[in-house]
């Protein structure tokens, strides 16, 4: 037998690394714990899944543990790991089922233990009927409410998952609401008055979006009966918390792995702890942002499956580096799409870029077709040399996905001016035949001065 | 007054550049003369005109001479110029309502004279009810002749326009049949292979395809009854001519403005004929391959609309360089998408690269979403650089448009190795977390050992 790699957390990252390695080096022995139920599956999907888009929840599932088993990747469920030794080199882990405690030693380590939602220290965050949404058991059990019959679904937290878990309650007949404490939906990556387009398009559909609603309280003896909110309640039989997500990284803290500024754990582009033959990848791991350098923490399943293949590649003694990311997002709610890459003007003024910004509207495709829907592009980019550093966009059917046309040129140091000529492609139910995209750059680079 | 601009061409280019010429420098006069009845109108809109997707054919005109001439260009329809004087620097124009005959003096000529559909000298060819599709006229013939009630209708040439039309027929209840001399429908920009999906995409519409069909002769008295293929009989009630299209250079030719090798109109990046003051745009003039650097005559909307522009801004002393064209093409048949962009291995091999192909298949968006379509991508990078030479994409509804992404990266020579870790958007909705460009491009990176 050849060298050992024990994963902590069987998600994107961990599982992901774990093939990897089975795939380039079959001598690896790979052993995966997995606290949860379930390992690699697609998080992202949960939000369709409790709208009954998506069914049974098995088709999230990735890969079965039989799956895994074949592929040469011992992978434990309801085992806990509870401390990593690092002098001895072992990882201590309890088995949930067995109520049993065991080690097993490494040779290589990965740390891939995810992020958890961030539950506020609020009173009444345990009564009954108050949950998060981030494991396929949270997904389980909001679709079973959901499903139960509707009533009073409070979403406190208006970010991606906010929205696509206030629509998924809607589509059940719900009566929803969504409190936002900041000014604006999706205010994290979506300037303020993009935001505001984002939120009249929510209210459109019957949902109530309140801005700078500030949760006091959730009120309830043992389940939940309200949210009070500015202080006024608002009836509620279900709330989901979708405040954010925190890295997971107790244990690494307690084994002396180090953290970096961001709060997830400090990695070079090699997935490197800087502890010998100890990586890390995925949500708990920070990454590096392409266009400033500086260190993120972003959890987005792009990110984990990339770090996790790096991680595998490195620790079978490949050479291969993340190249970073630009936090590139995208979702959709009912009719309208929402997407951002690289840094909005706000950011790239606090990362110390001087950047303007140019706002075009248009059609998705040629005026005269039906089915042209309207959408905005606002693109940012640097002052003098017309470097594009970020692009949001929000609109109709068939508009987000461009941002990866923008994600593509920021990745490669494009300019705007640039970007204005490319030969994108035009037919009339694809596009005009200045697509908005060349509009947007053009613009971007008169702004820019470039 | 100031000096004056003759545009010689209506459509895209000369439209383009007369508008462009007028928002720089209002002291430029601009005389624009059209031999036919419309200016400025969406060419690529009219097989959906013919298929009644689009209502009222006004829809395609783009601007009209009234607006022109708001904007400052006089416009003169069903005027053509029938003869290029460089030497006293008139040209002679004829009147077709007034039957008159004009002089008229520039300081600048630009010659966007545009192209024509190519129509071999087939037997039968002035036959009634032998079309082709090129002008607004041509639309609205066919249009009527679709309306007037279904019969046979066959299509000459698997192109995009021959494609476009015959869904339009088919639509409109005609019994169609398209009659492909290469061995593959699109074969002078998609690989065989693809063609073949292609054409099964088609027939699965009921529209019969005929490859390697040799055309003799279009057959009837005066109006036709037949085209003879390959020495068999197809009965036609009306047929459409689309080989292809041929740049309208015969006023250039008489006037000693030099050609290229490719028989449109030889012009250096800032659209300068190398003739003082005489400049050529669009469908008739040249345009450099941005891979390979080699001039090609395309006759592309996109194309028309840039060089144009960049004409006017040079005309008006300014100094811009069109930066070539990758051929981004895409259109739609049904519900299957087509696009292409850059070079074929094929086209790689014969401008002297040596390259490697990589073809992958996946869905659209997230597999357990509903709604996701199949589609194939094949990317085309150069051995041991992995730098992008081109993509073909051929799938369901939403694969397409992703050429873009290829185009923007092939625009800036970015590798396969690069391309595979760009920040794609993911969200179920929109793509699997890998999307299929990003496995493309990883294949061909491996495939091209870069």
């Amino acid at each position: 037998m050849g060298e050992r790699l024990v994963v902590i957390g069987a998600d994107a990252a961990g599982m992901t690394a774990a093939s990897q390695v089975r795939r380039r080096n079959r001598d690896f022995e790979v052993i995966a714990y997995e606290m949860g139920n379930h390992a690699s599956y697609a998080a992202c999907g949960e939000p369709y899944y409790v709208a009954g888009i998506i069914d049974p929840i098995d088709k999230l599932i990735a890969r079965t543990p039989e799956q895994f088993a074949r592929a040469g990747v011992e992978l434990h469920l309801r085992h806990e790991v509870t401390a990593i030794d690092l002098d001895r080199r072992v990882v201590e882990v309890r088995d949930a089922d067995g109520e049993t405690t065991l080690e097993t030693g490494f040779d290589h380590l990965l740390v891939s233990t995810g992020a958890r939602a961030f539950v506020p220290p609020m009173p009444g965050r345990g009564l009954e009927g108050v949950h998060t949404l981030r494991t396929l058991g949270d997904a389980a059990a909001l679709r079973a409410i959901a499903d139960a019959g509707a009533g009073n679904a409070v979403i406190v937290g208006g970010g991606y998952i906010g929205l696509e878990v206030a629509e998924a309650f809607h589509i059940k007949g719900w009566n929803v609401t969504i409190a936002e404490g900041l000014p604006a939906v999706l205010a994290r990556t979506l300037d303020g008055d993009l935001g505001v387009q984002v939120a009249e398009a929510v209210r459109e559909m019957g949902i109530t979006v309140l801005t700078g609603a500030m949760v006091e309280q959730i009120e309830g003896t043992d389940k939940v009966t309200g949210v009070s909110i500015n202080g006024e309640t608002i009836q509620a039989d279900v709330v989901v918390l979708s405040i954010g997500s925190r890295p997971v990284v107790e244990l690494a803290v307690d084994a002396g792995i180090p953290l970096g500024e961001t709060g997830g754990i400090a990695v070079d582009d090699h997935q490197r702890t800087g502890i010998e033959g100890v990586w890390s990848a995925g949500d708990c791991a920070e990454v590096q942002n392409r266009v400033t350098g500086v260190p993120m923490n972003l959890h987005l399943g792009t990110v984990a499956n990339k770090t996790g293949r790096v991680a595998g590649v490195n620790i079978t003694g490949g050479d291969l580096a993340f190249p970073g990311s630009l936090g590139t997002a995208i979702t959709r709610v009912h009719d309208l799409e929402i997407a951002t890459t690289g840094l909005r003007s706000s950011d790239a003024a606090a990362a110390g870029l001087d950047v303007v910004d140019a706002t075009v509207s248009g059609g998705t495709i040629a005026h005269y077709m039906p089915g042209s829907e309207k959408f905005t592009i606002r693109v940012t980019a640097e002052t003098g040399t017309g470097r594009l550093i970020g692009a949001q966009i929000v609109g109709g059917r068939g508009s987000a996905k461009r941002i990866d046309v923008f994600a593509t040129a920021i990745w490669d140091r494009m300019s705007a001016g640039t970007l204005e000529w490319v030969d994108l492609a035009y037919a009339p139910p694809f596009a005009p035949v200045w697509d908005l995209i060349a509009i947007a750059a053009r613009k971007a680079a008169v702004a820019a001065g470039g």
